[in-house]
């Protein structure tokens, strides 16, 4: 085993999101990159576009589980697609390859995340939403994310 | 296709529950049965167990998608147990297989497939648990969940 | 646990299959009812619509593991379908949920079943196919596929 | 879509090998990354933790697919584990996340991967082993797989 192996966050969110959601989410990737976390997310639009943009122009690494069976489905900030073809059930891996994770801006799918990584014990902060589920930290910010996230894991 | 196959509810909640909670699961398995709907649910014990109990007294038929590799991991009430060694990823299973959901007692688990069964499109109705989420019918008694399920399917 | 459960075969082969094909996956399901195993398969097309229809007309019991979400797409000759949405990973649950398996004039499919059914150990028969394979039981009739399961299950 | 993605190779075989397959699995994964071809494989010991030390040695990148929860599980080599916790089913995803297959000295769930690999379309080369089946090229050696795959693939 390397020891030496970054942690990771899941950032999970909607595939479609408005522009303020999307700076938030790049903000996360930015964020979390300087920190040396690893971003994980489901590789498609919306949220996971932006936040492995800002990961990606802060010098990060992106990983994107996908729902299909093609790797070009991936959106183009991803470094290491994972075609899963496993539909929405892909939405397990997402979480489990995180060691936190960080909701912004979804719905449904976003929650049943919530759920998994609940129950998988993994911290779960939410910006702007899903932030009145008992365990899920509310936070304001991707800075308050970030800092939730580092109170969790080492680097 | 055989378009006389019965409608199929899920039921999900917890492994765990109180003797209420049991008797409330027990019913709703009992009143589905006698509607002429399938159970499907995650096969195991709580309230898995009593709504299998409660469908197979009154007639009914039961499905249990389990999270392992073996079969006789199910609940003496399964008719049909369905060994996934998914973990988690057979909650996604057990909300696909019902054509609506009943929610009784859940955590974290049950929040996820919430989600899904949201995601999914599947009418969810909620009994002591989960009622605020949107898209979740609060219901008060299992006779009002059946109800609920009923105005959404046919049997 | 109820141990009175009954044995399960799981029978794979190809969607389409020749008339002597069918005839003979046919004959597998029909053998297969009557000595009160259970029949588990893909629930679609060719050696897997073959086999439940056999099952069924001899009183039997049927199971189809579809690869898709919409159980509308199993045979007619299906007691239990389920959908998975896992595509092609359908097939492990396939063997998974068999005590023994036998195959009936199948490809790539068929192989990668084979596989996984010795990598679980289960005893394996083949009707004119793969029986050339290392740990597969070649056999020449539906009655020595059905001798060679229940000389490893009982019922 | 990146349409400067790498072509990805996914190499598979025994978690248990001796050290004549071990150095071929290690050469394989040394020609690969010097072909500019990531390596996915099952992300564990024997062939897997050879191909990947071979990649990293030569400068190449490693993608390992767990079958458990624990991305610590993976052999020290992959610079990318992902968790899965399909057990067996993850074989699937070994397969479908390569655009060429390469066999060293496996055993059952090799095979089951060859039969996924052959179903998907995907070119397959086996080395000392499985090399009898319909649609997979028997090679000699490391070089030959490698040839084989380049006139399948652009890189």
């Amino acid at each position: 085993m390397d020891t030496t192996r970054p942690g990771r966050v899941s950032v999970i969110g909607s595939g479609q999101c408005d522009a303020t959601q999307y700076e938030t989410a790049r903000r996360v990737g930015e964020l979390a990159a300087r920190a040396g976390y690893e971003i994980v997310c489901g590789g498609l639009g919306g949220v996971m576009t932006a936040v492995c943009q800002g990961a990606r122009e802060a010098g990060g690494h992106t990983i994107g589980i996908l729902p299909g069976d093609d790797v070009r489905a991936a959106n183009p900030y991803v470094d290491v697609p994972v075609a899963t073809g496993l539909g929405i059930a892909r939405n397990v891996l997402v979480v489990k390859n995180g060691d936190a994770v960080i909701a912004v801006a979804g719905g449904a799918g976003t929650l049943s995340e919530i759920g998994v990584a609940l129950k998988l014990g993994r911290p779960v902060a939410a910006l702007g939403c899903f932030g009145g589920i008992e365990g899920v930290r509310a936070v304001s910010s991707p800075e308050e994310a970030l800092v939730f996230v580092a109170s969790h894991l080492k680097k």
